[in-house]
């Protein structure tokens, strides 16, 4: 059946009852004006959100549409989980070209609603209209942080470690496969697709970081290491010295990079989408961060540099050389035409 | 100067210094992964958010940028009065096309600017992205309520009296008016354009119904008179009379139907994005009402009908005779392919 012949109310009808998931405080969900919400005394509200466009941010052809429902609300998750923060309640907006079979758009809405159970929070619902063309989803989310708690992009000081929670490159590198830039070697392509499609937002880690009190700031990677790097430098008015070889690259990148013939370092500096949390600490809890890690049995985060007086990002090379990074003109190689602000 | 020179990173540096209105517990507004807001306590938050799509929503040519800006907040501040709260925050996600001149999105952030302004709500930021060809702007709010005076869907009870605002049908027409379907006196056309693209939001109106405890449900009227009410009644398990003469209509719009040749009351019945609010109080309340607007200097309320068990809208006409009516039946009037849900 085509969208066009349910029409919004009878969509809405038939997901109604997805949406329904308990969450903390959520006193209505879906189904008037507003969704209503009691906020929890002692912490703070944390307010995101991310749109989706067809042809800019996803090929419809190119990531099934469960993924594409899950990466909506993960990149908003990721966001929550930069401030160190829980999610609480959802909105979904949908622009729906008739044409679109509405087996998609439950397979969408499926999605949505998995990642949504999985991190407790509801879907109070949205807006559905029509679109000519293109499918555009943006989702909105509340959540919350303990107002002791809440890490800024602006609390970084000269002397502070940055720290990354796992690897960079894999997503931009998924994309290179989806849009045939590269082939990859035979049975290596799932993986990086996978990276791309169905990211995980660091929803549990973020919040361990921000309740240990270690954390100077944080940021999610949504538009490329530099990029947020360089945002956590303007909000903190300060620098960064970035150690090449400490940058986490995944074996399957090193690989996927000699067969295809790219720099695996640039794209992991530069390619955006990969949603680890990227961190600063002052020097003396270096023994503290990896102590909290091991105790919840993370992986230890990645040291890659130091925040300096600045102005500018430079990075340090094996052979040890210094250069100086113009984390904005890393932004040709980002497809994503976006700029995440709030 | 086109969007795609500008860029991302430079529209949002040239529109940051707009964004930063004072508002009641905001902390942290645009600049990082997430606004960061305080809850007042005794207060519930209202959470809406509503997407606009050009040439489903908006023809580019038809709506100044400035009015289609103040109308994308509107239309959300307008769900908010409809559960009685206050705007607090809005984030904005805009999907621009790159061919777009910049000086058209600023007017357009103006309008958003000026009407934020105007209600005491922060700009918190939002997402900034590219679009193949069509604008797309999805507004998020969230507003507050004190907890016991928030005004659900579902509160009617058979006997409540239903009422309305303000006129309806006005804002129909001027869509009628921008599609060229009918052509104006001379001299008409502007006030029905000008309720068409820049609608008012009853703010005050709605904390005031709200706040007198006199109000059993209330909506604000964006899908039609008819379908909204059909919310009413389908959240509080009830129906509906309605009084055919007692509908408001403006004298403009009575004019222009004689005029165009088309049904007013049929206009008004299904119109859609009046933006009116619609409440239900018991009867014993009639003279309090009267009061209450009275006091605050507002035209009193249109009484439209009553609810009664229900299910279904009736209408009594100015002959005696009753009807039944469709609530959903009147969508094929509705050029709007949207149905807002929370």
């Amino acid at each position: 059946m085509k969208f066009s012949e349910i029409g919004e109310f009878g969509f809405i009808d038939s997901i109604k009852g997805w949406c329904d998931i308990p969450a903390k405080g959520v006193i209505k969900g879906i189904g008037d004006d507003c969704a209503v919400l009691r906020a929890t005394p002692g912490r703070e509200l944390l307010f995101t959100t991310d749109m989706l466009v067809q042809d800019i941010h996803f090929m419809i052809d190119r990531i099934p549409f469960y993924h594409l429902g899950r990466k909506a609300i993960a990149v908003n998750l990721s966001d929550i989980a930069a401030m160190g923060g829980r999610p609480l309640i959802a909105l979904i907006s949908l622009a729906i070209p008739a044409e679109t079979e509405v087996e998609e758009i439950h397979e969408l809405y499926r999605g949505m609603r998995d990642i949504c159970e999985h991190y407790n929070l509801t879907i109070g619902g949205g807006d559905t209209v029509a679109s000519l063309d293109k499918l555009v989803i943006n989702v909105s989310v509340i959540g919350d942080a303990k107002k002791s708690e809440v890490l800024y992009r602006s609390g970084s000081g000269p002397g502070d470690r940055i720290y990354l929670t796992g690897p960079v490159g894999d997503s931009a590198a998924g994309l290179k496969i989806l849009t045939a830039e590269i082939a990859p070697p035979e049975g290596m392509g799932d993986y990086f697709i996978k990276t791309h499609n169905d990211p995980v937002p660091l929803v549990e880690i973020g919040e361990i970081i921000a309740a240990s009190g270690i954390a100077s700031a944080m940021i999610d990677l949504s538009d490329g290491l530099l990029s947020d790097l360089g945002h956590i430098c303007e909000e903190s008015k300060a620098g960064a010295l970035l150690l090449a070889e400490k940058i986490p690259i995944s074996p399957e990148l090193t690989l996927l990079a000699g067969s295809a013939g790219f720099d695996a370092l640039e794209l992991a500096l530069s390619g955006g989408e990969d949603y680890q949390l990227l961190f600063t600490a002052p020097m003396e809890h270096e023994q503290g961060i990896d102590k909290l890690f091991k105790e919840h049995d993370l992986h230890p985060p990645y040291h890659i540099g130091e925040i300096g007086q600045g102005p500018g990002i430079r990075m340090k090379r094996a052979d040890g050389s210094l250069g100086e990074l113009q984390a904005r003109g890393f932004n040709h190689f980002n497809r994503n035409q976006r700029r995440d602000y709030g």
